[in-house]
């Protein structure tokens, strides 16, 4: 049909949150040597960080492919992986008050700088929300912290499965009462957006080249051809006209 | 413990919806009157808003007391009890389209006059949701058209199962990380607090007694020492520091 485009029938836009929506590396680094400093806690918590992010992936898919044991949230995931990096990295003297302290901060992640105006602008037009792999309510004290305007929160808790498992793209679209077709996954990293076209979803790239930092090794371009291509939060809103 | 609250360890209000929040039956017999006005289309639309409401509960029981059969949302279980009304007012000249928009009517309640402003007060030191048994796309889009600045949205839909039913009220404490008695249940409902009173959450009365207008015939009052009785959300917000 002439004049029509791939994203004319999306109603609603699902976003991933941890490097697409939050700065999560420079937030965590911030967050825990500010908490180092103010306990007299000395560490290399940017290593620390960068080895935490190491051990999510594993973490879940450890979840994934023992479905049997039964689903564990993220909070639980990362704090797992937090105790067994205390004792790699040899840091002493955290109480287990600490460690939840530390372990919320997934929960305290500031947006990068045109995430709060861009979403702002989509809401307008669309249903916006999460789909992490962020639990419910962390994704809710992230919003909270950080005025991420989400109209829901949808989150891989709700239907016990990660990314990029289909149930999780799916199950979006049914609690949306929306055909996938009518939900574009909008993230900065290809293979969320593959997974979630191989469900039918729409897809919407922006690149987030200093995510990783120094270690940042792919996702530095779209590497198939998304619905939309955009620079930044902002720009998805210019190209959808809000 | 002196000076203590039963109160003090809440950290999130969840509220019933329909009645409590919104006032269903005077929005629905406005958006059905003027929407019959302006097709021309001539029934009684105070009685058939009472009508439907009457099939509500019965149809949840329904669902409620036949798990096997697989749970069914609020937004169909509205539109199959809409059809058999339509058939018995003998109303004509509805096509498909027409009855779903009737029935995202539901979508376009309109709250009470102290919600918006009680709620935008509570936000400021609770996490808050609803906890409805309309579904997520239903809550979300009333969410959006009547301004309820929700934290995040809580629904039946997510659980499987219809309120009074003990897995809405765990479930909802399960997804906010939260211990039962860490969630306050507030409603105009009697018997919604004291089934979640039943599962160890706190409880939030405030009155609605024009809710079913003329039909009112019960919750006039609160019926057991809830953990706060107010007059209004505002007055929620007031008796919570907010």
């Amino acid at each position: 049909m002439t004049g029509m485009n791939s994203t004319d029938e999306v109603k609603a836009l699902v976003f991933d949150v941890f490097g697409s929506v939050v700065d999560w590396r420079s937030s965590l680094i911030a967050d825990l040597t500010a908490w180092g400093v103010s306990r007299g806690i000395v560490a290399d918590w940017t290593a620390l960080v960068d080895a935490w992010r190491g051990a999510y992936v594993p973490s879940m898919n450890e979840v994934r492919t023992n479905p049997a044991r039964g689903f564990i949230k993220l909070d639980d995931l990362h704090r797992r992986s937090l105790d067994a990096l205390i004792e790699r990295f040899g840091i002493v003297g955290l109480s287990a008050a600490d460690r939840d302290h530390i372990t919320r901060g997934w929960h305290r992640l500031k947006p990068w700088p045109d995430s709060v105006a861009g979403l702002t602008r989509l809401k307008t037009k669309y249903l916006i929300a999460p789909l992490s792999n962020g639990n419910v309510v962390l994704l809710t004290h992230m919003a909270k912290n950080a005025g991420l305007p989400w109209d829901l929160i949808l989150s891989a808790e709700l239907f016990e499965h990660y990314k990029p498992d289909p149930e999780t793209y799916l199950g979006a679209a049914r609690l949306l009462s929306l055909m996938p077709g009518q939900v574009m996954m909008c993230a900065a990293h290809n293979d969320d957006l593959a997974a979630a076209r191989r469900q039918g979803l729409r897809t919407c790239f922006f690149a987030r080249p200093t995510e990783y930092g120094p270690l940042q090794n792919r996702d530095f371009a779209a590497d198939q051809d998304w619905d939309i291509v955009a620079r930044d939060i902002n720009d998805v809103a210019n190209q959808l006209g809000c």
